[in-house]
């Protein structure tokens, strides 16, 4: 009869993911690394899950995440600007998620969307707000539908992270700019 | 004395991958499978390439992709739905070209970017020549940035394609308007 999962070891496993992602990236982790770092035997690590993904995946979701810059300030423009800034840094943090999320997504998907929303819950929380607030100042037309500027944001942002596509403050300033006229009133 | 990769074995893996990779999908894909379907011994295998992921990079890299409708009619605002909705359709093919390259870029950062650049050419010639159009007839300012718009459609639809969003015609239609308003001229 299988021995239940013990929370402390499970938690002991998702520690050691996350200390080997931020120490060498995901590729680089193994089982038996896991198992060592967390004083669990390897046999058990693979009863109780189906993957590396499925690993990394769980200790993703339930784990604190990095909290990015996103300023609200009274220049919308400047605003949009820092967060593209913010969003295509590629630290080696932002880049390590954006790879684990596609990693598990491709492996998992119900887990990869959970933990896509997880990633993008506070980028369209502050679109939400940012926008409301630049439509009561006229700035935006309040017909924008905020979801959608969010979808742009975190696209943008992920395949950037991922790709390392460097986003030095020329294309950050195109980028909003685009984006800015896109939601603009009419006559701001 | 190791011997000289055979160009007819090569060219035998590399298809078995895309095979391999239509029938199951890249997780599905083992050494053990490749070696079997391609005729080769699996030792030569790990012989010529460092991983599955190389081998699955060199096979996109060099085979032909699926090539995405991209219209040039005279109605931008329809070519800009046609193209998001492609973008999105997330047909299998699509979804599992976008978590190729992901795996690729993770393993292989160089390799990674020059699968990006061939996925992406098609839509950057489409943006270009049809930004070009529009701004012959007065639709689309003429410091448009073509690069930049490039770069939100292909996020956009990688994005959407790597995690199954769906991309109804609302959405496409909305994702549309917002980059129409951003490129629109002032007086069109």
């Amino acid at each position: 009869m299988p021995r239940p999962r013990s929370e402390k070891a499970r938690q002991s496993v998702l520690a050691a993911m996350r200390r080997a992602l931020a120490a060498g990236g995901y590729e680089a982790v193994t089982i038996e690394g896991l198992a060592a770092e967390a004083d669990v035997a390897k046999q058990t690590i693979y009863r109780w899950w189906p993957s590396k993904a499925a690993i990394l995946g769980e200790a993703l979701v339930e784990g604190e995440l990095p909290a990015p810059a996103l300023p609200i300030t009274d220049d919308l423009t400047a605003d949009l600007r820092a967060v593209f800034s913010a969003q295509g840094e590629g630290s080696g943090e932002t880049v390590a998620l954006a790879r684990a999320l596609i990693v598990v997504t491709a492996t998992d998907p119900e887990l990869g969307a959970r933990l896509n929303e997880r990633l993008a819950a506070p980028l369209r929380a502050w679109t939400a707000e940012r926008l409301a607030r630049a439509v009561q100042a006229g700035e935006v037309r309040p017909d924008v539908d905020a979801g959608i500027v969010a979808d742009q944001l975190i696209a943008i942002g992920s395949y950037s992270a991922l790709l390392g596509v460097r986003m030095d403050s020329e294309r950050a300033a195109a980028l909003s700019g685009l984006v800015l006229r896109g939601i603009a009133a009419p006559d701001s």
